[in-house]
């Protein structure tokens, strides 16, 4: 996690630090600092907590002089947030200053190592080890130097320095973390993230792995671990900056849930002509599709829930066997793989890194790749053999919503070119699911303007300790992003079941007054979910039924009803989310919750 | 669910019907109650509650004259626990009560047809229709009528009638819901399970679907949905009653905790022949085996989280692909089967509704099954292609310990024995685990002996609200059962996550002093799940570490540890899981919860 961010120029460097960090809290909020030359010396401040309290520290800037220099916004993984664990750490005589952005695994030994040397340390983190290490390695040469810190670390880093002795260059470089190079006039930028950089210049350089950047105010040079000059290519950002602002909403999380209908039909559209789903994105053949004997779908959290739909979904309309996964256990249970398994992996940011590693054995294994990111040149998106985007624009909120639904609008794409590509679908079958798919933005705008009645309902709730979701099917599988929404950013302990499970254990748990969320929109499960509901009815609970316009029967079974607007079963997901988003984030409104950065949280995370 | 008894003979029978219904318990305790003639009527006495209280009513059955009468023992579906919706149910005339196990799903419609002809109703549930309905459809022959009310009927019934107009008649049937009669000496009985009838008789008969029991004090006669009588064959059970009895424990669960090394003994060491595992129990061959190209495993509750642990073990020992559903999804999601589809059937009962339905399911579908229960004679067991019985002994406290252990024993040696045929184990290899899986009930009892380090433990948290269990691979599928273990019994409300996903979301949850226990069994992933305890740690949370004995390291990260002995990681779950259902139980103690009978909960679940 972590965001870093760093400026060789000609202004005062700290205003400039403290504003693209501002643009990176959604990488971590524990604690921030900067690193600067004075003139004399490299100063380090630096506290726990959000970056206000740094700004107040430091005048907004304005009590730091100087015009080079690093800072980094912290998410805690090793040491707890504190000031002495925040970001810069400096080494034991001064010389150098450094920002670290991901886990250096064998930190442990080369700390050991060191303090057998006579060093000292300050803090708890890995990243400490680092700046000691340069100084241990330092010869004079800065980019003998740091060849040799990349041959000691392993494990992920994206990392800025500053040294004493060229107090006019920022060293950088990267490896299994994020890090791009901004190209201004007479100054230049390091950053974790494009937001950071976008209002002093939109050209910047994508940098590979274990490439070393050497910063300067008038020119930036990148070698590769041989120390040979790389002549890269200069990437011009077209993005609009209003798009990253919260646009009149109070939180970024209800303006990106309402964003939807627009996000859903710029995935959509473009991908539909001529009545067939076009995705001009990837290369895979109709003959490699015949012979692909396994769908592999891969991914973490929300993405993770799109894979479950895209079980059911794609395996009906493919009858290829899909099997879903999470990122982080993937690589550990010695999938089979072969070079016939097609591995779909799913990821936002494009930087996540168990989704990441799990993209590289994959691949390593030689099975086919085939990603769904919205960040375009991101890792993963730059890594596999194919790749189609979500068109979903920047998302800021740490819970994701409209990048949840313009996932699952490509894998249903997905589904259909596949199937129809395999001759699995027919014409008229075809015409219906086209015409579905391109009103699908129109149905969720329906949805959203009955949001009011959500508000209503979550006024009664907000104060409940425990919330159950049950459904059946694509129902369950909403039921976990549903559940997933109100526990993150409400931080209310909720779980989602299989309906047809709650018996054998969790209905136990059911008192009086707890709160069922039953989702019940696929017709040929609706009576069968209404005998679990009928079930923790007669325990007690109170159930708030979620189903389509003509299934009033709900009324009879539930206490509260929503209802969405009916088209073919398996588009329901798309339709039955946006009221458990809608749910989570007025609870926590209510509840007074940090809505866009949740505690312990962090946007994009890109560690294992 | 539900547990049903019925008595025709010589003797007073309500206290005959009282004995039965408490060994049935089990099977439901929401309310209860009976129905005798007494030489003018059919007199109801029933109530909301524990059989206590009914037996009270009835000063220990001496207070209700009769020699013919009919029980049942409830656990609520349609209707919550009252008296009125108790069984048994009484036609309008009078002329009818019946005792009903399991669901009728078009009760409405035949509800709403009989108001139209003027019935009234007493109760919602959907029993009482089939009381009306009999004296609907009633000529003076009692044959035709059920043989109609058979075919009107849809769901899942066992039933126990009595008729005033042959008032030396008990009539019974079932469909989906278990149902044995029992042989006497001048005297019948019926009951939903053995133990019911096991202090009067040892000769039963096992009834196949729809057939139509009329008995007598003095004969039996069985006939089919055509009125032709069917010949039957006695089955003498040879159980030992006292296995049944808790032996001197607080409660059945920690009984059967104790008694996991026998269980697994048994049902590990016949299996072992030579240095090699022997199946006998099963016909499949080698050819078969080869010819399998997935397998699927479906189960409910704990049945399916030792398929969890199965997808690894027995993907890794035969590399066959291998996929596990829930029962209640498995039959909605449209799997692909093939006759090349192995489907293996968890169930302890080898009644569970969802799971036997998912057995016909598959045979319907052409595939081949293979079950694994623990009661002989029950409905999987008779209808899977193979079974492979666990010899666990009678399991009465509804959260199951002893079972979940053996079913997982049987799966290594299902693993073992189909990776040895498929030539997939080496010599040496084959030689290492038949050594560890014979070791295994060593193992666990000293594990065993420990447990006063767990109830220390439990006596620190039991007053918590929220614990979450963390693992990778076949760590989180302990963790799985861990968590319902707790949770279904203390009523706290548990949740198991894969270690790498916690931060995709539900890490919001855990704040100063939440209980995190850490499963980390597997060495290669131990360092992986330590960095995720980290991250906890820095939020407050206060870790139980679960390790094998030379991974004292984990002092470092946890502030409490339980070390298990060594075995193969594939074996590991097996003994990581008794600390954890230690845990579970001893929580469950402290806080004082009804630990063999937990609220809203049935031991066997056997309906959808």
């Amino acid at each position: 996690m972590c965001g870093i961010v760093g400026y060789v120029g000609s202004q005062q460097v700290a205003p400039i630090l403290l504003d693209g960090l501002s643009k990176l809290e959604y990488r971590g909020y524990d604690s921030a600092g900067v690193a600067v030359y004075t003139g004399e010396q490299l100063e380090v401040v630096k506290a726990k907590g959000r970056l206000e309290i740094l700004r107040d520290m430091l005048d907004g800037g304005r009590n730091l002089k100087g015009t080079i220099g690093i800072g980094h916004t912290r998410w805690a993984t090793h040491g707890q947030p504190s000031d002495v664990n925040s970001h810069p750490h400096i080494s034991s005589s001064g010389r150098f200053a450094i920002v670290h952005n991901g886990i250096i695994e064998n930190y442990m030994q080369l700390k050991n190592r060191l303090m057998e040397k006579g060093f000292a340390f300050a803090s708890e983190t890995d990243s400490e080890v680092i700046a000691q290490l340069i100084e241990y390695y330092y010869n004079g040469d800065i980019l003998d130097t740091v060849v040799m810190l990349q041959n000691s670390l392993e494990g992920s880093y994206a990392l800025g320095i500053l040294c004493l002795d060229h107090p006019d260059e920022i060293i950088a470089m990267r490896k299994d973390s994020p890090l791009i190079v901004g190209l201004g006039e007479g100054e230049n930028f390091i950053a974790s993230d494009i937001p950071a950089i976008l209002s002093y210049t939109r050209d910047i350089y994508h940098l590979e792995e274990k490439e070393i950047v050497v910063m300067r105010a008038d020119e930036v040079k990148v070698y590769d671990t041989s120390k040979e000059l790389v002549d890269k290519e200069v990437f011009h950002v077209d993005w609009d900056v209003s798009a990253a602002e919260k646009g009149g909403y109070e939180h970024f999380m209800i303006k990106e849930i309402m964003e939807q209908p627009k996000a859903l039909t710029d995935t959509i559209k473009p991908r539909i002509q001529d009545g067939e789903v076009v995705l001009d994105d990837i290369t895979l053949t109709k003959d490699q599709l015949e012979k692909v004997d396994k769908i592999l779908i891969v991914a973490c959290g929300s993405a993770y829930h799109t894979g479950i739909v895209a079980k059911y979904v794609i395996e009906g309309l493919t009858r290829k066997p899909v099997e879903v996964d999470l990122a982080s256990e993937f690589r550990y249970r010695d999938p089979i793989l072969t070079e016939h398994t097609l591995v779909v992996i799913i990821s936002q940011s494009g930087e996540t890194a168990d989704t990441l590693a799990a993209l590289r054995y994959a691949k390593q294994q030689g099975a086919r790749t085939l990603a769904i990111v919205n960040v375009v040149g991101s890792s993963i998106a730059k890594e596999s053999d194919d790749v189609i985007y979500t068109w979903a624009g920047p998302e800021i909120a740490v819970a994701t919503t409209k990048a949840y639904s313009c996932q699952l609008a490509v894998l249903y794409l997905l589904g259909v070119y596949v199937g129809r590509q395999l001759g699995k679908i027919s014409d008229e079958e075809n015409l219906g699911m086209i015409r579905e798919l391109l009103a699908l933005p129109e149905k969720v705008a329906t949805v959203l303007e009955k949001k009011e009645d959500i508000q209503y309902f979550a006024s009664r709730h907000y104060a409940d300790k425990d919330v159950f979701f049950l459904g059946r099917n694509l129902d369950y599988a909403v039921c976990m992003e549903g559940s997933l929404k109100l526990k993150e950013i409400s931080y209310i302990h909720s779980e989602a079941y299989a309906a047809g499970e709650l018996k054998h254990g969790t209905i136990s748990l059911i008192e009086e007054g707890t709160l069922v969320v039953a989702v019940a929109t696929q017709d040929r499960l609706f009576d069968k979910t209404m005998s679990n509901v009928k079930e923790v009815k007669a325990r007690g609970a109170e159930v708030l039924g979620l189903t389509t316009e003509h299934n009033t029967r709900i009324n009879e079974t539930t206490d509260f009803q929503f209802y969405i607007p009916e088209t073919l079963d398996i588009f329901l997901p798309s339709l039955a989310i946006v009221p458990l988003q809608l749910f989570g984030y007025y609870m926590a409104s209510m509840k007074g919750c940090d809505i866009d950065k949740p505690r312990n949280l962090a946007k994009s995370v890109t560690v294992e």
